[in-house]
């Protein structure tokens, strides 16, 4: 399955690095701890960092029911204009010159028109999800939303339609007339890693490590 | 010396992890690998991950003549409204509840308008400091741009003015009534890390590798 490139997921520069199959994407949104959220606050753009998780093909970030986000959505009975974008920095590229220095990465943006999830069902179902994307099966050894949580967080929902990767790897493309200066190039490869898990001051001793943090992998 | 707080960059919530002073922002934009850059196109948000460097109190960026950035900079002779946020993720928090989950991150949100550099000196400044923020020292050791490269590459030039940072740390914060749940609770510490450097393919074999990259460090 592949997502269907549109004017804005079609890169002007580096066509080859774009990807529009499913996998592709799936894997880099579920990988990434992380993305980056904009909109429009008035005129102006905003970029917040914030958490997500995947439900299938579609996108879930939640906020503060008072927050930036959530207040533009609440505006906005069509959907709020937002791009969403995730990225894994797998590597530094460099090469004998300047402008050929690159980087290793693997992105992913996702345009659309969030929607506020009303429905109580899906709204449990994101912030389980949110919880599970830290760690798998994570959200069923927490104490679930009460009502008082449930109403003071909202969870905006994007689906995946407009959706594009980008993916650069391999080492540095020097120009050939450059091939024999004297400077080292190659790639310093980069990674997320996990030290291990502290527990908290006010942990019982005697409670278990789970599975899933010994030791953490986000791969 | 700390940058003057606004309505726009005072959070609405967590005010208590918001930072002005200048050792932090410089720190968290200095540490960091990439940013993620908004900007209008047209009337929607976009949002590119891109390299970035610090001069001084100006931050910049660099891209293709051709690409999105640019052209929109380029049609906005009072500067480009963006917003750059740049974020490190510390650790996951894992709390006793659902909705206590967290991170531990350093991020900073620049916003302002961007202007395109057209003075030669400053562009070529700037593109090494792009380098030089990969590793201090590399600009001096490639081949530097030629006029073809400078004609192909633009840089955009934000100044830090409207900037914030926002910080959290330590372990997860749960409610008393859930302190007895039997859930594990604490903080996974999170890291970039690099591998060995690898030498590209083409590389000489007697070409020594830089004291920068053995190991490289990102703090």
């Amino acid at each position: 399955m592949t997502y269907s490139p549109t004017p804005r997921t079609t890169p002007t520069r580096y066509r080859e690095r774009a990807r529009y199959d499913r996998d592709t994407v799936h894997g880099i949104i579920d990988e990434a701890v992380i993305c980056h959220l904009g909109y429009l606050h008035g005129e102006r753009p905003v970029v917040l960092p914030t958490t997500h998780a995947r439900r299938g093909e579609t996108l879930y970030l939640h906020g503060s029911t008072g927050g930036g986000p959530v207040l533009a959505a609440a505006a906005a009975p069509e959907g709020l204009p937002v791009c969403v974008t995730i990225t894994l920095v797998d590597g530094l590229v460099l090469a004998r010159s300047a402008m050929h220095h690159s980087m290793n990465y693997r992105s992913v943006v996702v345009l659309g028109a969030a929607r506020l999830v009303t429905d109580r069902a899906e709204k449990l179902g994101a912030l389980a999800a949110l919880v599970d994307h830290v760690a798998p099966g994570r959200s069923a050894e927490t104490r679930p939303p009460n009502d008082r949580e449930l109403a003071a967080t909202a969870v905006l929902a994007l689906d995946l339609v407009e959706v594009s990767a980008k993916v650069r790897s391999g080492g540095p493309v020097d120009d050939p007339e450059d091939l024999a200066l004297p400077h080292w190039a190659g790639v310093v490869p980069l990674a997320v890693s996990a030290a291990p898990a502290e527990p908290a001051d006010d942990l019982d001793p005697g409670t278990a490590l789970p599975a899933y943090l010994a030791p953490y992998r986000r791969r």
